[in-house]
């Protein structure tokens, strides 16, 4: 019989006719890709097979260029194999049949690690310390994926910095009456004391105060550009001050964001993430006292992110983000990219440094894609990263930073030319807030981490920030609640744990864990159900569906499995004839015990590492599967054991109180 | 270098020696059988090596004989073989070395399901309807097992009947001043309605009254049990009723166990689980009125459980039950087993029919088991699964009555000889407690199961009991947290997740699901994630750590995930730009939807029958993996969705009142 063609539909930017194939398990449809179209670089469950009909295209698959096809040529794309076809040809249509089928019982196996990861968290602005809602996203999760990573012998890098350059330092400066650049020595400093006390080790902090590799990066960055074009002069509208001359953008001007209507800065709105002209901004207001308003006409640089719009969208497609992430970066595509202005009169930030624009310094964001760079040429030992496609660039930040990363530098490391390694992974967290409302240094409602950090182990906030830490959607932080799960979970169940089945070791074994003998179909469901959720711990820690809250959830139920099934055991399993399922039930409950150190460790280093010293461990730290048995005849010392005293309620008044 | 050995100790029954074996991942010992002893059969995580070095002996793995060996011969054992090894000789000791390896990163998979399983719940006494404690253990834990079995395509049938011989039944006769037979026969109809209102359904109901094959069964056992030596005549002391004559046993006298001193009635404790001969009661008090206690000399039938003891404790340690009934048949083996006494001078019961005992009736735990294999004669088509060794038998009950189906009745099927199929899998619950105190009848502390299912469905009531079944330990149940948690979840989480994802179909799709289309990072962790959690429910309704709590708890973080998953991508995934995300994010959903229906229709199959139907598979209810996905354009209709109503918290009284 002859296939009939229902009429086309756009399907991965294609006009695609379905084909009526009478049998459920296969499907396919006839599709054509206009002259020098490119089809939507997308992945999907089953095997297939294109035929090429008419036409020339060139193939790419996972991002690599596979081959050049002509009519007749059959392509095979297996299971999630990612993938986009171009049409080459400049007058002639690309017509090929599509075949797909399978996929009736897919697993979606998660990717090898990579050998080498650089890890970015957005370096912050050094206008003020920072409160729980900043470690709760990107620090503590770059922190956690790297602690991770090392534990399964990837060589993982954590890279930040300090964003001197931001309109908000000079803004809190002009505030405090004080000059921006002690400002921002103050607070940098504040901050890398508060991620020390909250056990976030840095492998590179990176400064644009003083390094010369920054500046040539920025310079080489901005002459290349010119060169090729990418950077054009521009003479556009645009928002001063009257009084000084100065260009209006970013934290000096706030009005109604163009795109969604909110409450916005200059240059981006923290609401729907989008960018902005500042001239675009509805009735524009400025943020500091004394600026008179005023608009004139100037000539600025602007990048010209729109000239990379397909290569954007085949990038995009194929990374790894949020959906909110996703969502936004397709809908700008879709919408037409702008250019961004990357030029602002100004006296903090960097110079421009080109001809006829010395007045003007750089926007700090278009200098963070040339802070990143030369974060990775001095924190790499001379491999850099964004040059080994074998390795993976991965970022850490929150949804209001999202544009930048998934489009504007990606833009600029392609402007730029060559094989760069793009990133292409993005662990983008949404808002903590405390109790139902936003963290407000204005409004005082916030916590700072180092209070907190003053009053109780780092392990603990760790923990508890990770609970609540808002992936998928905003989360809120309650600080009673806080201290009421935190002494639940460690100086209840978890120090109940360790201190009952110690106490019997010693009393039973004299401290000695002895070898597993006879199991029981109880243990055996037992060590799969450990087992099991070490497994859902673990994939917690990959860089797709990254959750620390899924992973302190599984843990926690492991602990309780495990000491339920303990004491359950024990209760019933005694005297001579019990004693070789006995000796199996203690072995498999400090075999567990190191299962849940080893998998608590990214999150709690200090108390996963007592745990496994404890166990006579401590140089086993890394992940692989749930490891073995503890070696038999090993001596446990109980004072080895981690202190887990309870937070008292106390501290509540003492943490909350702001400054 | 020759390797040393350390003093014997005993190991699985024998005297064994460590060998002192330099390396950490292999360990041995050489162990000595003395004339026709048998190692204690065990299983362990380790491949393991015997090699014989003197005597003869008998292997024996997983309950079959595999071979018989002398001095050269060498034994291979894979981990988890369950083994014994009998030393043949009655004069000369069997010597061998045992060496072990491996178990490092050991997976104990769950043994393929047998093809044919007969599952029996303790028949209940028919002094009274089935409260919520019944319900919640053997009787809910076994159609769940069954409804899972059958969705597996497993010749599964679920076999109860009624007790009308126990002794409680005359009891609460003489309490309401009926004939016993009119009591049995009223109670008897009440729990058969009581668990078709609780939708359990039963492949057959066994029941002593008018049943010729079960009296056969029963006068054959004895027959031949007397014919054997298994059953004896003993004169010995007892106690009976000096006003009628007949014996004071069971519920008829109170007093303290002779093991664990707690109050007990005769012939068995609660408490404790032992047997004991009532003669041996401390402070024996008679509970019914007009009865006048007295000691006199009889001669009775005992049963010579001690005379399998051997074979007893093979069986035991190769059985799956829990870790407590494990405990008392291990110690009761360990103590040396008691001789059972199995008749009564009484006029409730069935006649003993043995001359010289015209007016004794038999013990009813010794009627149950010729009870049980009437009940497969008759259940079981023409195959009787207790003569079929390829097909599985498993029992379902209270603590309590963990003594009579670990030991009492696989002794009279082994002491009948023949190749039976003695059952080995135990599923035993413990109790459950209302507001934190037993269930009582006499204290009206307590909740009828009808009483509660006349006022919500039965579906609430399945997935409420599950969630609190008393699996590892007693459990609590209270009408307000049940009616709380029933309602966040099925009128909340699962009503809004079906309500939710119905009216996007219908409002973007026009009610068709869409095929798959392109898959992100995100798709592929969150179908990671569901066929993870699926994997988990499945495993808890495995025989072996069977946990309809652990199901239910892995279901409803399913739900809340995947509408999670949907919420978020349905908030981004607008526009056509992201249509051929958006369609594999719908596609994701319903499939989900279905795994959770598939997996959750052992606990609430009329809810699930409704969601597969809504999805159009109303005929592929089979678990089988996490299934495919839903053929595209199938269209949905969302009238077809189940009524999931909230319980309104007014049913507290009506369902508390106790009549």
């Amino acid at each position: 019989m002859l296939i009939k063609k229902s009429p086309p539909e756009t399907s991965y930017g294609m006009a695609c006719r379905t084909l009526q194939i009478p049998l459920s398990e296969a499907g396919g449809s006839e599709c054509v890709l206009e002259p020098c179209q490119l089809s939507v670089f997308h992945r999907h469950h089953e095997s297939e097979i294109f035929v090429i009909v008419r036409g020339r295209g060139r193939l790419d698959v996972d991002g690599r260029h596979v081959g050049d096809v002509g009519p007749g040529d059959v392509i095979f794309l297996r299971p999630f194999a990612g993938h986009a076809l171009r049409n080459l040809s400049d007058d002639e249509r690309l017509e090929f049949v599509a075949l797909y089928w399978g996929g009736q019982d897919v697993h979606a196996a998660p990717a090898p690690l990579p050998d080498r990861v650089l890890i970015f968290s957005t370096p912050p602005t050094p206008n003020g310390d920072l409160h729980l809602g900043h470690l709760s996203g990107p620090y503590l999760g770059a922190d956690i994926y790297r602690r991770y990573l090392r534990q399964k012998n990837v060589d993982a890098i954590h890279v930040t910095g300090r964003d001197d350059n931001q309109t908000y330092v000079k803004r809190i400066a002009r505030m405090e009456s004080r000059a921006p650049e002690a400002v921002a020595e103050d607070y940098a400093r504040s901050i890398r004391e508060t991620w020390a006390k909250a056990g976030i080790p840095l492998d590179f902090f990176s400064s644009p105060k003083g390094s010369v590799i920054y500046r040539e990066q920025l310079s080489s960055m901005i002459s290349r550009l010119l060169d090729s074009g990418m950077i054009v002069e521009k003479t556009v509208e645009e928002l001063y001050d009257r009084n000084t001359g100065f260009s209006l953008h970013e934290g000096y001007v706030k009005g109604g964001c163009p795109h969604c209507g909110c409450s916005s800065d200059g240059n981006a709105c923290e609401q729907c993430g989008r960018p902005n002209d500042c001239i675009d901004l509805a009735d524009p207001v400025p943020t500091l006292p004394g600026v008179e308003l005023g608009r004139r006409r100037l000539c600025k640089l602007y990048f010209r992110m729109s000239a990379v719009a397909p290569q954007l969208a085949e990038l995009v497609a194929r990374s790894n983000m949020s959906a909110r992430a996703r969502a936004l970066s397709v809908a700008m595509l879709a919408d037409g990219l702008p250019d961004i202005c990357i030029s602002h009169r100004s006296d903090w930030g960097m110079p421009a440094g080109v001809p006829g624009f010395e007045d003007q310094v750089i926007y700090v964001w278009f200098e963070m894609a040339a802070g990143y760079l030369a974060a990775d040429l001095q924190a790499s030992s001379g491999r850099p990263f964004f040059a080994d496609p074998g390795s993976s660039i991965v970022h850490f930040y929150g949804f209001d930073n999202a544009y930048y990363h998934t489009l504007l530098f990606p833009a600029i490391y392609m402007a730029l030319g060559g094989d760069v390694n793009v990133p292409g992974d993005h662990v983008v967290n949404e808002l903590l807030f405390l109790r139902g409302e936003k963290f407000s240094t204005s409004r005082r409602h916030l916590i700072w981490g180092r209070k907190l950090l003053a009053h109780i182990p780092s392990d603990y906030a760790r923990w508890g920030l990770s609970r609540v830490r808002p992936e998928l959607r905003n989360e809120d932080f309650d600080l009673d609640r806080f201290i009421e799960q935190t002494n639940t979970f460690f100086a209840g169940r978890l120090a109940g744990w360790l201190t009952s089945t110690l106490a019997h070791l010693a009393q039973q074994y004299g401290g000695m864990i002895p070898e597993p003998g006879a199991w029981s179909q109880q243990h055996m469901a037992f060590h799969q159900e450990v087992r099991y959720l070490a497994e859902g711990a673990e994939r917690a820690y990959q860089v797709s569906g990254f959750s620390p809250q899924a992973a302190t959830r599984r843990l926690e139920e492991l602990v309780e499995r495990a000491h339920e099934f303990f004491a359950t055991h024990c209760r019933h399993e005694t005297g001579a004839a019990a004693k070789d399922h006995h000796r199996t039930t203690v072995a498999l409950n400090f075999w567990a015990m190191a299962v849940f150190a080893r998998l608590a460790m990214p999150i709690v280093p200090e108390t996963a590492q007592r745990i496994l010293a404890l166990l006579g461990l401590g140089d086993q730290a890394g992940i692989d599967g749930t490891g073995g048995f503890i070696q038999r005849d090993r001596q446990l010392d109980p004072a080895m054991a981690p202190s887990l005293p309870p937070i008292s309620s106390d501290i509540a008044e003492a943490v909350s109180c702001v400054d």
